[in-house]
């Protein structure tokens, strides 16, 4: 009777390379997707259901990234009373630099204003989403957020303002995504990293992330090449990852445009003209793993357009 | 009888707030002039006459920039030994962070190629100009001699391999740029640059660049004036420029798009939506520099497109 909406936000790529904190993109799947309906015997928001999170994702609304999300869009649009229940699908691993936590604020945000016939645009979602993946990270930042709920390759100015644009996707752009079975904490991503880089590292990256954009408004496929590189995290983050350098080089020798770390890791991903060299990337880079006996998941997917979506 | 040829290459802005070292645009003027004419009585390249230079330029061809320019064009074509003599007109100041050498290494060795009758296509002359504007300030860099040399707004990804993009210039943009007469030494310019930003400086700062490129793009003046912003160099080089923040404080009052340093300075440079605009903001920041008993030039320009043209 009361079936209810459901939605499914998609993983995404954040960082990309010379885009450490300011760029995104989303892919196809993994996602998660997550169920909400009203439920006259409560009041206010209730998670009813998780599956798929192996017990590691709490019920309680404030502790949960989906919960917060939610609570704070219903609070905004004065629904706060409301009964509404929603269930959580996670289908995408956690810690893996795929957006996980991002992905379940999309959805949440989405499935809320679908159920309430759509009081805000997606792009209004936003900011409400981003809390909710502040309450998994710690930090305000919309780099997986965005990608995961408005689809595209998504350019964050300013995090604190929420200045996103999206950017224009060369035809035939393709991702591979390697999710390799091993834990990196964030602390360790995070401590790893040093506080400063040289004006010169600076200058580069600059160069870089101006001439990728360039790239992708001009559908520019060499230049994509030479500016997909990333002289400041990666040489400190890809330490983390066991096997990274061996895994970019077969990237590259795949004719991968480029490849890097995806979020904070360990997923790596590569950028490919095309489907059919996206899949040998990606099978060249899982092989790597394989040959290292660690377990691995490989995503092959253009960059999503439309990111999170009722289904 | 053999009048030659003369050609006129454009004063141009380097830096531009965020794109420190790798963006930079021409104006109409000021600029220098440059005659190149065939002398038969002598072998090689000579430099008959200097003007406006108050016997700073030096004659000899391996210390002048555009001598230097000029004989690696020269040296390049294999006609190294034509009997070649230049005029040096150099009708902008020195040292103003205006792009003063790389204008004349662009007018150098646009006119030897227009003398022998375009052995080179235009933008296969910048190496060369290049190669001149390294021997006045010693670094191989191309973010003025490009927009002199081609026009319009460049960015140079990364300077050893001259990947120089031309990007689209907004309707109307105008720049409004002040060269007050006090020295700044390139040198000091240089020593109060910290050789370390921090990582969220360079974030910033990445973010702002990317965001000026998609500003370009697509015409978006107000993601332009809030991309304007140079978190790194400008708030250590303008304590070297007297009346620095009252000078862009004036700037943006009269309704700039943004304002910083041009160049290493002193020259300080403006950007607005049109004509209007960039005539009440040069003559406010002009003001206040006339306010201090500091003589001040200025001048009001759109973005030059054509660069380094033949008069």
């Amino acid at each position: 009777m009361n079936s209810g909406v459901k939605v499914f936000a998609p993983a995404s790529v954040a960082n990309v390379a010379c885009g450490f904190d300011i760029l995104g993109f989303a892919i196809d799947k993994p996602g998660d997707e997550i169920i909400a309906r009203f439920n006259n015997s409560i009041s206010g928001l209730q998670i009813s259901k998780i599956t798929g999170a192996k017990g590691k994702l709490p019920y309680a609304i404030e502790k949960n990234t989906a919960g917060v999300a939610a609570q704070s869009l219903l609070e905004h649009i004065g629904e706060a009373e409301r009964g509404i229940e929603i269930e959580i699908h996670k289908k995408m691993p956690f810690g893996s630099g795929l957006g996980s936590s991002a992905a379940s604020a999309a959805a949440a945000v989405m499935a809320i204003n679908e159920l309430l016939r759509r009081p805000l645009s997606k792009r209004e979602l936003l900011p409400f989403a981003v809390i909710g993946e502040q309450c998994a990270d710690g930090s305000y930042h919309a780099d997986n957020v965005a990608p995961s709920l408005l689809g595209g390759i998504q350019l964050i100015r300013h995090n604190p303002s929420l200045d996103v644009h999206r950017l224009p996707v060369p035809k035939g752009l393709y991702a591979s995504v390697v999710y390799p079975h091993v834990q990196i904490l964030t602390k360790d991503a995070r401590d790893v990293l040093s506080d400063v880089v040289t004006l010169e590292q600076c200058i580069q990256q600059t160069g870089n992330i101006a001439a990728l954009v360039v790239a992708l408004y001009n559908g520019d496929l060499d230049l994509l090449q030479r500016a997909l590189e990333d002289v400041i995290v990666e040489p400190q983050r890809s330490k983390l990852i066991p096997h990274f350098a061996e895994v970019k080089d077969a990237a590259l020798n795949q004719g991968a445009l480029g490849c890097s770390i995806s979020g904070a890791g360990p997923s790596i991903f590569a950028l490919s003209q095309n489907s059919l060299v996206a899949e040998n990337v990606g099978i060249a880079m899982q092989n790597i793993f394989q040959a290292a006996k660690i377990e691995s998941q490989l995503f092959i997917s253009p960059i999503n357009q439309e990111g999170t979506i009722l289904c």
